[in-house]
């Protein structure tokens, strides 16, 4: 029977990192312990995912965690990836047999049946490659992908592991920052940049007020739109007339209708104290616009590398599920999957539901998932109702984190 | 006898918010809701501070709050000024003595025997000068000043409400940082700019991990040294040889040995993609500076308004205390000061003990309390222990703020 292989198991992380990826390597952790004696021995941890395989540089898991639910506990809450991270992207199996026999050996080594990678777009085109490789080898393993992206924009997933988190952190932020900017009367301009090159996601986040009772901002710019900078001008002094205190929202992806991004400029020419050329983002120069055609005080607010590791303000769903489709995985694995990655489908919006599944490696990688044209309004510079209703549910929940001396408590695996 | 004056009472916000005014502003709810029919009969609060004062553009808060502890409650966890903000400064009283008059006339409309204003420097220079005005006056009012500002550079004061908050988002944030930036192994540098123009003490909150348990960044550059760029790029080449990903914090104000601000260049010359001129913060000069001279990866953070408007990640020492002072105005006024501000004295640092004091607004006004030299090692680019052990009280404690949906609670006052 092919869900009768029996050895050891690696698990990896890749990618940019997310507050919640920690936790899927705790589903996978709390998975694998499960099955014990049945399919896997023993669970490796690959430092800085395949980079680190390559060097043999594992760690064994289950041992470190042996059964401490406190650990695992403190794994969850602790952002970025805790076994290291890497961006190495596979070679065509065709093309470089040598590496994949090279990987194989390793394997063989560890006795690896199973091999479990989180990560994103890139991360799910290794799976689909050594799974491809696999099924042309006499080395039997079974290779599954899980999920993450705070970018939210994987094909075949309602949502992703990391995005609800990242989400929550825009939205809580947002709502702080929209305090903070109504406290003058004088006229004045704040623009908020988040991430996401590509995909608008995050950036329709900022506007979950709406549906929380809170307040929202007056515009928000997603990368599904041309961005026409007259348009923006106009839409802001319309805002300045409502009230003085405008806040926009823009992604840091928004490109002008040539496809040229608009944060790629301020490159020649621009030189600082020191005679430096120099580089912003989107949010810089849509300031420096406001400044010059309008005149109102502006300011603008680039938010960072906090969207994607801001765990103390993790949401709590995005957590639960972040384990559960880890330990999905192991499931999935175990059951006979190969080639897969896992997914969460939505099962019901209200009340919120899900389940989930796997899809084949290949419909993922290397694939965009873009904000859909519905949750966009129709001048192009806000989401819908209906947008807002899809993110809900994805930031509900607080984690309160475990704290020591004032500073939450994170988990290092050495 | 001079403490039986009795009549109304007004309160106003001013200068820039922070995640704490507004539990001051309860502070000063609570202390005059006990000294009802006592002294005081009612509460009013000023829209945007004197400006409002002068609209007369007054709010009863003994009727809005009505003495729910709810509604308190929600107050004390929203953060920036609840009752708008405005950055006027006052006249000198000689020279402008129609303004004070104005101003009395409208005291006397609205019988305000007690007046209390929460706010940073130039607020506490208000306090000053209309208290003087009043001594001059037939007019009996009481004004007592309550200090506020993230930057804690009041003198006369251990710290100042608000600076704890602002310092444990700091604090709780690098950590995050530091965890984000340790998943790759490529060298790298992440330079991460904190608010403070002229004092370093958020800055120097950064480097709380020491104390906690966890991380903290390899150089820390405060505005109370000169910065030399060819000190800065020699501390990252040595921090470098100890481990790939260098964390630098440093403080907006850092200022060149010729007393130019390092973040003041990126002026002329600069242009972005539509050819308009530009301007940066020190932290992307540094990122510069590494990327010519260093040739490493390297990006910067600006922290921006988060940093004094993240109320989800508050103090708990830091409300409570920023609660007390607001009472101890109270109290103070009901007993006869006026021309005072309200201070924090720390009785004991283990355990952490304060009281609450009255010092002259006349110290307060205007001046600025930098970072103690013994504070900051003997190289210039970190803080010592003994900076740890002042900063470590002040960020005691989580507040687990309301939310509603997935996001915090704020209380709006219209």
């Amino acid at each position: 029977m092919m869900n009768q292989l029996y050895g050891n198991a690696v698990v990896g992380q890749s990618g940019g990192p997310t507050s919640a990826i920690n936790a899927t390597l705790s589903g996978v952790i709390r998975g694998t312990s499960q099955n014990y004696g049945k399919n896997i021995r023993k669970l490796y941890g690959m430092k800085n995912g395949i980079e680190g395989l390559l060097r043999e540089d594992l760690v064994d898991l289950s041992a470190f965690f042996d059964g401490s639910t406190e650990k695992l506990r403190l794994l969850e809450q602790t952002p970025a990836a805790a076994l290291g991270s890497c961006r190495l992207k596979l070679p065509e199996p065709i093309g470089d047999p040598a590496f994949y026999e090279r990987l194989i050996a390793i394997f063989r080594k560890y006795d690896i049946r199973y091999f479990f990678y989180i990560g994103g777009n890139d991360s799910m085109d290794t799976v689909a490659k050594l799974s491809a490789y696999l099924r042309t080898s006499d080395y039997k393993m079974r290779v599954v992908g899980i999920p993450k992206t705070i970018d939210n924009d994987l094909m075949g997933t309602d949502h992703t592991p990391g995005f609800g988190s990242a989400a929550k952190y825009i939205a809580v932020t947002m709502q702080e920052i929209l305090r903070d900017c109504a406290v003058y009367r004088v006229p004045a301009v704040t623009v908020v940049e988040m991430m996401g090159r590509d995909a608008g996601w995050l950036t329709a986040a900022a506007a979950l007020g709406r549906v929380c009772g809170g307040a929202e901002p007056d515009l928000v710019y997603l990368p599904e739109r041309p961005f026409d900078p007259e348009q923006f001008l106009g839409d802001v002094k319309e805002a300045l007339k409502r009230h003085p205190n405008v806040v926009v929202a823009v992604s840091e992806g928004v490109r002008l209708s040539n496809g040229r991004y608009v944060g790629e400029g301020v490159q020649s020419g621009a030189v600082d104290i020191f005679g430096h050329a120099y580089l912003a983002g989107v949010g810089k120069v849509l300031e420096q616009i406001v400044r010059e055609k309008i005149g109102c005080k502006v300011r603008s607010i680039e938010l960072n590398l906090p969207q994607r590791c801001g765990a103390h303000l993790a949401s709590a769903t995005d957590l639960r599920e972040s384990v559960g489709v880890g330990r999905a995985a192991v499931r999935a694995a175990c059951g006979g999957a190969s080639g897969v990655v896992m997914s969460i489908q939505r099962k019901s919006g209200e009340p919120y539901r899900v389940f989930y599944s796997q899809i084949p490696a290949t419909t993922v990688a290397n694939q965009i998932r873009r904000v859909d044209d519905r949750f966009i309004n129709a001048a192009g510079n806000h989401v819908t109702d209906d947008c807002c209703r899809y993110l809900l549910p994805l930031i509900q929940g607080e984690v309160r984190s475990v704290f020591r001396k004032g500073l939450p408590v994170h988990l290092l695996i050495d």
